[in-house]
């Protein structure tokens, strides 16, 4: 007897009609002898919707009281399914965040799932029945909910799948899997039976939203086997996440990735100095604003340029303190730039193929892209170009690395 | 230093402007130097719009499902006034139903309240901060999450009231305070300053909307002085709820009710045999169905005819069970009829002036209003007449006893 975690996103579950079809697929999983835990998120747009009413009635919403409040939002989906599961007649006992056991650090809004202690899930699987649980949420020491940040619903089904030793964890949304590039984007972009857990993670940071890097990260720290795949269609049959030595030979490069959520901030003239620049980061890093590409180039005066990005949403903070820590540097002046895209090329056959960041250039420099910022990792090469280049470009290295453009 | 309990209904924290507006209410009331405690309804329509989602993925939604499903409602409006008295100045603190230590039996969907244990709140309160508390709902031993019936936040506040040993509770929602009659049927209906709580308690049962009868009664039990007023004006001062002994002198007729919730049953023929009306109202009271006026004629030849009023709601149960139950004890058939009103005339004075129910016939009569049932209290009587001539008995019956008519 198998147990399963199924994850059911947003617009998986985004209206009576859809939670009905998902009722439809846990209790085929369930009726097949599976024991099955559904880990459902907030209906699609209900999120944003509460964090619209909160900045309605405060600038600069608590995060305390913006995890109570978003916290509703998988509590209804919760109830909503357990309740379409029984008219199917299922029995299915629902549980919220702190029901389940997922216990959590205090750090509102972002928090960490510190340990699960699952015993309440594994008591209705051992009595036959499905396990709902709300994702996204737990409680803290003080009993507190938490929220545990944004696409944390991944992240709850992967850590409640570790914590119950679960066959494997399946994550379903509107997407068919993981394609190689963005479909909506390049025509020819194909699902991938299987990708490495690590080539995920560098997906999922370089814009691929499928699926939330952390939750890839527990999958790997704790061997759980992830299957990516649409609630909507039995079309493909999704794509596994799985650790290396059970994926095929690699291909070169497994996915190629655009995001634009990211905007660029420029400090001008900073003195290059030992130090300097872990100043500068230091009050960026304590607000809890996630950097992503860091570039410095080679001093000339004693000063060099030194360039990064950020979400876009936290420009705002991020320039005034970069401003601030600029000042305190004796740095020039501070620039940013919201219009840029980051486009990626991902796959671990790079660490063995130096060719690729090579192949990748050239390929933007026929499509006369001009490169802003270059970053890269093991499997990953980033680049950072005009926004308004983000399709041309991702359309020439699905052709120059997966060979078919349309 | 007072401690006061207010309670903001649903219309009251309908939209973010009218949280803001009860913000500044519970502020302005913390800056006089109270210890304050808000509890808060669902934003209005919310539940409601809770119940439609559940009847369109369930036929019959379970009780508990449902309980965690409209619990969301409450759980917002606290977190959103949470943050709206932060915006202002105001530390507040935010509790659920379970946080606040409001322990229910696990009758779900009309849960009892068996024991408050106010300590964080208390604990709050004492570091001088004010305490958020979301109405209608609790927690059963079970650590399940419970809703304590429809109105339950009027008595959330009362029996938190209580626990805190309170000064007062304040009620507050669209509504001036108790009017003699409804002011959208009778233009000259005035807000009384003071009802005793037995008045008030048949005011509510008898179609009062303001305040659920349940909260007056704990209120009465307790000896917690309430308020009721409207978060919208400071046109009046609202009416207090208080003992016999601090009202005034009694107006003869306190308030005139009008009530088209309610459907009516009759069994014909019924056997007029010792336990049979016992046998009849056993299944119906098992199912949890509020009767309200039972009539039972003087029998002819051995039987009689059976009447009673359900909510509208619970009439088609109400009938399934009826005519079951007929069938066991040889009863005739069972009508029902849904196009009825109920009129109540209240007033403590009524005890002492017999004439209050002659009065309201004649009245009636002089009308030419057919009277289909009667049923009185100490200190109400009700009539049951035509759900179309309920407005001009309303108006009627105003001028007689209250001397003004349009």
């Amino acid at each position: 007897m198998k147990t399963i975690v199924q994850k059911y996103g947003g617009t998986s579950v985004a209206d009576a009609k859809c939670i009905g079809n998902v009722a439809d697929r846990v209790a085929r999983c369930a009726r097949e002898g599976n024991r099955v835990v559904a880990v459902v998120s907030a209906m699609a747009g209900q999120t944003d919707r509460l964090i619209d009413l909160a900045s309605k009635v405060s600038r600069e919403p608590a995060p305390k009281e913006l995890d109570l409040l978003l916290a509703t939002g998988e509590q209804a989906s919760v109830a909503l399914l357990s309740l379409a599961l029984r008219e199917k007649g299922i029995e299915a006992e629902s549980f919220l965040g702190f029901q389940a056991g997922i216990l959590t650090d205090a750090n509102h809004g972002k928090a960490k799932i510190e340990k699960i202690d699952p015993s309440r899930v594994m008591a209705a699987l051992d009595a036959g029945k499905v396990a709902i649980v709300a994702g996204f949420q737990g409680v803290s020491k003080d009993g507190e909910i938490t929220t545990i940040g944004r696409g944390g619903s991944d992240t709850t089904a992967v850590a409640l799948a570790a914590a119950l030793k679960a066959n494997h964890c399946e994550i379903y949304s509107d997407v068919d899997g993981i394609y190689t590039a963005d479909p909506r984007i390049c025509e020819e972009a194909k699902v991938q039976g299987r990708v490495t857990y690590e080539e995920m993670m560098e997906l999922a940071d370089a814009g691929a939203k499928v699926l939330h890097s952390r939750s890839v990260e527990v999958a790997a720290k704790f061997g759980v086997p992830l299957k990516v795949g649409s609630s909507f269609s039995d079309r493909t049959e999704g794509t596994w996440v799985v650790p290396e030595e059970e994926a095929l030979e690699g291909t070169v490069v497994s996915g190629i990735t655009c995001t634009t959520g990211e905007a660029k901030v420029a400090i001008r003239q900073v003195p290059d100095k030992a130090g300097v620049t872990a100043e500068i980061f230091k009050p960026i890093a304590k607000a809890g604003i996630d950097v992503d590409l860091i570039i410095q180039n080679i001093s000339a005066d004693g000063r060099t340029d030194l360039t990064f990005t950020v979400p876009k949403d936290d420009l705002r903070r991020a320039m005034a303190l970069a401003e601030g820590a600029a000042r305190e540097v004796n740095a020039g002046k501070v620039e940013a730039a919201g219009d840029i895209a980051k486009v990626s090329v991902v796959g671990l056959g790079m660490r063995s193929h130096a060719g690729v960041a090579h192949r990748m250039f050239e390929t933007l420099a026929k499509e006369g892209i001009a490169i802003q910022m270059i970053g890269t990792s093991q499997i990953k090469v980033s680049i950072v170009i005009d926004i308004k280049f983000a399709e041309i470009a991702v359309r020439a290295l699905h052709e120059a690395f997966h060979g078919c453009r349309p």
